[in-house]
Order: structure tokens, then C-alpha cells, then sequence
């Protein structure tokens, strides 16, 4: 946890905004309980809520904080515990200390909190929440609210949601060091991937230095890592391949800090250590798109600007190839180049690795300024409204030949006028390529996080070799 | 999977058994959906509903099956899937080859099992379900069944879950040889941990081991590893303390086969490689509990009788160390060894660790000849009725000093007249040993499955002694 200053001062931040808008009542911050795999008591690794974790710090389930906007006091409420906890689970401490600890004005019980609850209804006090994404959240919900399932939905206040994604948008100094302790990780994470990585291997393997990385790190992944060599599936949670020589290695994986903020980065590696000519050519311009991209990165520019820039440089790299045809303006005004880059240029990072993401992508990545498109590849645009100061962001283009997906527009005849099919299709076999980092948006412009994993063509080439060297050598 | 003719056989004798008990109507078995972690989108690796996975083998989120108990026909639900999930998740095969795998009769797709239930309710046809136990599963049976979310609980059926306890009890050949599957990656992790474990290592470096070799033999963990120098705290999922010499450090942990059966194997060894003196007295009597216990596993033979015998074996050896005192079988009865021995002895072991927990412990546990002891220790017992040949369950009884409970049985007085506290004091640093197999119960008695992880004391030794000679060569 962060000292308990950092916590109160959030909590208050938020009670001064919200108190400002003329808002009243209570902000309910229900945590997460454990979530069962196959039975009540085999659950899944804890995760607590973000939003919780921001304003309360504890990572515990069973878990409840309240802020009261008229008083501006804040409460911690948990559920004790027996002497059977004791026995399977080790020493506790008090709900004193806990309170203490996140700065609380108070705690109490499970009971105290249905009661400061109906209470509150009976006197008619608005009742703040924030969307749910889990199932049992929302049960909770019920009972606490004595309301019916579908009616927890009425208790959901835009404006909290509004000034929670305001405050969580800006990361501090202590929330960016945390970011750069999971890309420290990370950055472990792929050199270990690097060295591991030749033909022969399976994805398996690789997929496991990336857990025993993590693990011996004492974190955890922010999200399902991909692994594969056939990245143009976009999600592949496949690892059941062997890596051949000529393949790509495409990892997407994150690791957690110890206060659960996030990173995700990606990287794509021949397998055979170099990148064979067309690999070569695909690989310079997802690069140059995320280069672009990236120096672009600045307080006031819009995101979809950078999304722009990197979907024009991808256009006009494939237009060289002869994949594209025509006019570069014309090819990403028709859309035409998301046949290959069908995704958004990034999305907002911390304590989530799509950050917000549960609170409403539209409150999150969106305003007034700017709507979301409706064409395909922008439409899962999440960030697109302008950059501040203190936003930290992926910046992740990519470049993939999906066979269905080129079979479906060839036979609709979609962007026709933009596309050689025929030249595409000598691309079927060759999988995808997605290059991912994360930028911090400065005073004047912007920082890459971390230290940096190797990602020019030089740069993997030059690891991959001195790595294969030492192999050699020890046999 | 297993062959389309697993399923089906499985299927037919289900209802074979529920329709000669004169059940009519449809039995539904609602298959998992992901499990969110921190938003919707982010959810932790799938796991499907056990009872799912025995009757209809598919291992995908979003699917039902439904047998008709009145027509003998069994039906595949699926939610299809679009060009969307083509890309995110790759090539997707039909329903109709789908449903042909697992050898369902029919096929067809949300809109026509929501038809299907809603005709059956107004035909006031039967609608059997088992017991719940994700959230999200009862939102989903409230919008099928068209009901509160409570009521969902009484379309429960008492016959379908004993009927499913029933046949999920007995072992096949091809469950057997899943769970020694299992138990293969099961002993390289023990292997693994072993080699690594000395003086100076860390809970996580270990926990780390644990992980990449479940990750690399394509396996996943069917719980969350204990991996610990403080194995008196029972469910103890802390890794943050380093292995000192006089440590024992307890791995209490399992695999999960390609079919998702699991293995469940316990194991403390001396840090140091070599068991002191006090540790190797306690040792002794935990080994001597379980080799009693195990070998008395056979038909027809009352579990809780396994149980008594280990308890007794405990009990007698406590009372040689002169932490217990006065008649053994007085000691046993009155319950004082559960103050060090204050959990059951095993479990059913199957697709899930605990086997059929989700359904009701006293479903699978107990019968009308026994029913739960009230006392502490034995009310954990979480089965107790006769072995039947074709079972496969646990044996793992335990020895652990756990000072917080022992002060409060001192202070209460609890048992004071078989226990020395000041002697049981004298091991208030010790920690906790476990030891646990998995055991297979055969016509004439039973077999301890998967290969021999060491155990005794001579065993452990030995290997650890082995590995820190190698490991002295390799410097």
C-alpha cells in the first residue's frame, strides 16, 4: 500500500469535486470477493477492484469504503474474523489497524454498514455507485440496497464515474514509479522470452519463462499473455504450437507492481533469430507507424490523431509493398488499411492495463469533443479524445494478414478500389506484428517507460545473436 | 476431450437412473462464462463447469447442455460466433461439428434453448438444475427460467445432484489414467521444488518453480499452491518470507490433466535437507498416520474409520513426545489431538480437488448411515461414508503447532487434561507438516496412483542430499 496521506488525499480530491458539482450522499466503494473457478472455495487468485484499490489501498475481499459527501468522512468497513481464519489463513489484523492504514476517519462492521445504508435510503440520501462488472458485486449490491437486480443500475452516478476517471486519468510520481516497477518486470520477462526463443521451441515453453519470470518477480499478469506464432489472431491464448524458423514470435503480456498497477508491452521476434525479407518490410513499417505515433504523444494532441498518423504510415508502408493501391489520404479515409490494422492505436494504463476500461470506455477514452467512429478499425478506438499531462498510454500498432478476414472483403468487394488482393494473399502464411510500449504524457511532450526492451530490427537481431552465441558456446 | 461415446454413455446413464426413479422434464446444465477480474473484458483463465466437462467435454465459456429425460435426447447450446471473434480468437469450428464431438443428439442456439425452457415451464414440465455457485450463473438461470433470483434454488434437484454424485463418484479407467496424468506433472513439480529448495532460497523462487513446470507441461495449478515455511497456517498462499535452515517448507499443490482432472499431493521437506531431531519426531508420527490410514483404504470400508486411525496414530505419537497425555483412545474421543491434527483426512478427488464440493459436501461425503460430527476436527471431515471400489480420494492427515490456537484452548482449558501445554509451547516455532497422496481404491483394497514422490525420511534426505551435491559440482 501507499502511505495512508495518499489515500486520504484522493478520498478528498474527490469529495471537493463531487461536493462542487452540488453532488450529495454517500459514495458506496463495494470491493471484490474472491471469485469461484469450479467450486464456492476453489477460487481464483484475489483481485481486488481498482477503484477500490485507489481510494482504500487494501487488497483484501469481503471489503467495503464509503465516503459520506456531506460530512466528507470516510469509512472502511470489513467482515472481522474467527479463529477458524486464524487456523487456514494466518494472523490478522484488527478492522483498527486496517482503518488506520488506508487513513479512514472510521471502520465498521458489516452490520454498521447495512445500517448507515437503509438508513440513508429511508432518508431519501442519494446513493452513489460506480458501474458493476461482476456478478456477485451486483448480488451484494441487492441486499445492501434492498433493491432489485436490475434497479442496482439506478444507484450508478455519471458524475462519480466522471470524477473518478478525472482523478485516476493523472497518475502522480508514486503511481508512474509503480508502472515502472511492472516494466521492470517486463523487461526481465522478455529477455528471459529472447534468450529462449529458436526453432524447435514450443510456444509452451516460452509461455513458461514468462510465468516463472513473473512469479519470481512476486507479481502477477495484468492480463492472459499471448504467445504465439500466429499473431494475426488477435487474442491467441494458444500455446500449443511449436515455433519454426520461419515464424514470428508475437508476446503481448503485462506484469502487476506490488500495489497492482500495470504494464503491457509487445514484442514480435523471428523465431530463426533473423527476420527474413518480408518479415523485414512489415516489421519497418509497424515501427515507423509506432515511432510516428509515439513523438506525436503530447499534452493537447488528441489520440486519434496519433491513431491517424500511425494508420497513415501503415497505409503508405503497404501501398510501397503493393498491397495497398491509390492515393494514401483516400486509403485511410475509405478505411482501407484496417483490412491490416483492424485495432486502436492504445488505450489509457494503470491500475487496470486498459485502464477504466469496467467505469465505461466512452467516459474514459472519449467527450464532448469527439465521438466515437463507426468505422471499422476505429470503432475500437479506446482512447481518442486530447492527451494531458500525467496520462499514461500504449501506443501498439500493428500489422496482420488474416485470411478470412481478407477472403470476406475480397468477396464483398470492400475498399476494392484500395487493395490488390491478389499481392495480400501472398502474405496469408505470414502471421502478424504488433509493437507495443508504454508513454507517459509530459509537461512538453512524452516519455517511453522503462528501460528499453529491444525492438529495432538491429537491436532484436544483435540479442537474438549474442544469446545464440552463448548457447553455443555452453553446449 | 475424451470420444464422443464417453459422453454419451455418461449421459444415457444418467438418465437411465433418474427416469427409473420416475424423474421426468429437462435437466439443464448451464456451462461456465468467464470470469471478470478487474472489468468485463479482463477475465482469469477459463474454467468450465466440472459437471459440464463430465456430461458434455466441451471447454468453451458460453455453452448449455440439456438432457431430456423424457425423450432420452441431449442438445448442445452454443452462442455461435461472428467475424469479430474470428479475429480476436482465430478459426472457430461449427456447432454442428461441435456437438458431434461431445455426441449430443441436437443442436441449437441461445434463442432456441430460451424457446425450449419457456415451452417446458408452460407445460409445467420438470426443470432440474444443480446447485449454483457463480453469481453469473444464477443472473443467467434467472433470465432462462424466467424467475427471482432466489427461486432459482428450487428448481435444485435433489435426485439429479445424487444421481451425478453417483456416477462422477466412480472412477473409470480413462479418469484414472487423466488424474496419473496429473500426477506426472505433479512429480516434476515436486522434483523441481526440491532441487531447489535449500537455505537462502525464497517461498517465491520455489512458487515460481512450481509454476513453470505446470506451465510448460501445458498443465495449470487445480489450486492455488501452498508453498511455505509455515505450513501452520493451513491455506497459507503467502510467499514473501526466504527458507531458512531450520525451516520445513510444505508444498501442498496440484496439476490438472488435458481433461481437467486433478492431483492433489502434499509434501514437507528440511530446508536444510536434513530433518532435525524434533522435526524428524513429528515427521515420524505424520508419515506413520498416513501409511495407517492409507492402508487401510479399501471397500466398504468407512472413510472416518481412515480418519480414527490417523488420528490415533497421531494421538499415541504426541503422547510419546509427552505432548499429550493419559489413555490414547480417551485423548481421540475427547478430540484433544485436533488441537494439532484440526483437519479431515482426505476428499474425493475428480475433476475438481475437492471432488463434487460445488454439488454438497454432505452429498458426496456422507449417507444416510453416517452424518457430520459436530466436533472440532472431525466436523471438517469432508468424507466420511464407506469407500466403494473406483473411488479415488486423499490421504493426507497433518501435525502443525499453531500458537494462536493453542493459546486459546490453554486459556479456555479446553482438553486440559490430555495436554501438557508447556511441553506443546516448546514447539510454538515449529511450523506444520503435512503429507498426502492420492489413492485409488481397487477391488481388493486400493493403489496409491502416480509415481513415487520420496516421502519417507531416508527418501527425502537422499535426494536432497543428491541435489546439493550436483549442485556443488555444477559451481
Amino acid at each position: 500500500m501507499f502511505s495512508a496521506a495518499t489515500y486520504v488525499e484522493r478520498r478528498k480530491k474527490l469529495c471537493a469535486r463531487l461536493t462542487e458539482r452540488g453532488e450529495k450522499g454517500l459514495l458506496l466503494f463495494p470491493g471484490n470477493a474472491s471469485s469461484p473457478m469450479n467450486y464456492t472455495d476453489n477460487a481464483y487468485p484475489f483481485r481486488q477492484d481498482s477503484s477500490f484499490l485507489y481510494f482504500f489501498g487494501h487488497d483484501h475481499e469481503g471489503l467495503t469504503g464509503v465516503i459520506d459527501l456531506d460530512s466528507g468522512e470516510s469509512w472502511y468497513f470489513d467482515q472481522g474474523f474467527s479463529m477458524d481464519d486464524i487456523i487456514w489463513s494466518g494472523a490478522m489484523a484488527t478492522p483498527e489497524e486496517l482503518a488506520a492504514r488506508c487513513g479512514a476517519d472510521k471502520y465498521g462492521s458489516e452490520n454498521t454498514l447495512s445500517h448507515m445504508v437503509s438508513e440513508a435510503r429511508k432518508k431519501q440520501r442519494p446513493i452513489h455507485i460506480l458501474p458493476v462488472y461482476r456478478a456477485d458485486t451486483r448480488m451484494r449490491l441487492v441486499q445492501l440496497l434492498d433493491c432489485g437486480v436490475m434497479e442496482v443500475n439506478n444507484f450508478i452516478s455519471t458524475p462519480f464515474i466522471k470524477e473518478v476517471v478525472a482523478l485516476r486519468s493523472i497518475k502522480s510520481i508514486e503511481e508512474v514509479m509503480e508502472i515502472e516497477q511492472a516494466l521492470e518486470t517486463s523487461y526481465a520477462m522478455y529477455a528471459n522470452a529472447l534468450s529462449a526463443a529458436r526453432p524447435g521451441a514450443s510456444e509452451r515453453q516460452i509461455a513458461s519463462i514468462l510465468q516463472s519470470t513473473l512469479a519470481l518477480a512476486g507479481s502477477r499478469a495484468s492480463f492472459t499473455p499471448i504467445c504465439t506464432g500466429r499473431g494475426q489472431i488477435l487474442h491467441n491464448h494458444d500455446y500449443t504450437h511449436m515455433l519454426h524458423s520461419g515464424d514470428l514470435l508475437l508476446i503481448d503480456s503485462g506484469a502487476e507492481s506490488d500495489n497492482h498497477y500495470a504494464s503491457d508491452i509487445t514484442r514480435t521476434f523471428p523465431v530463426a533469430g533473423t527476420f527474413t525479407d518480408q518479415q523485414r518490410d512489415v516489421y519497418s513499417i509497424v515501427l515507423a507507424a509506432q515511432e510516428a505515433a509515439i513523438s506525436q504523444c503530447a499534452p493537447d494532441v488528441p489520440f486519434i490523431d496519433c491513431h491517424m498518423t500511425a494508420a497513415t504510415t501503415i497505409a503508405s508502408g503497404l501501398r510501397d509493398l503493393g498491397i495497398l493501391k491509390g492515393n494514401v489520404e483516400d486509403i485511410v479515409n475509405a478505411g482501407a488499411h484496417a483490412l491490416f490494422f483492424p485495432h486502436g492505436l492504445g488505450h489509457m494504463l494503470g491500475l487496470d492495463v486498459h485502464d477504466m476500461e469496467g467505469l465505461g470506455e466512452d467516459f474514459v477514452g472519449y467527450d464532448e469533443t469527439i465521438t466515437r467512429s463507426e468505422q471499422f478499425g476505429l470503432r475500437g478506438l479506446r482512447l481518442a479524445r486530447k492527451l494531458e499531462r500525467g496520462f499514461v498510454v500504449t501506443v501498439e500498432p500493428g500489422c496482420y494478414f488474416i485470411p478470412a478476414l481478407m477472403d470476406q472483403w475480397e468477396s464483398e468487394g470492400t475498399c476494392k478500389e484500395f487493395i490488390n488482393f491478389d499481392t495480400a494473399k501472398q502474405f496469408s502464411e505470414f502471421g502478424g506484428i504488433r509493437i507495443e510500449d508504454d508513454i507517459y504524457i509530459s509537461r512538453d511532450g512524452h516519455r517511453v517507460l522503462g528501460q528499453q526492451i529491444p525492438k529495432t530490427i538491429a537491436g532484436i537481431e544483435g540479442r537474438m545473436h549474442a544469446c545464440s552465441q552463448r548457447m553455443f558456446q555452453n553446449r
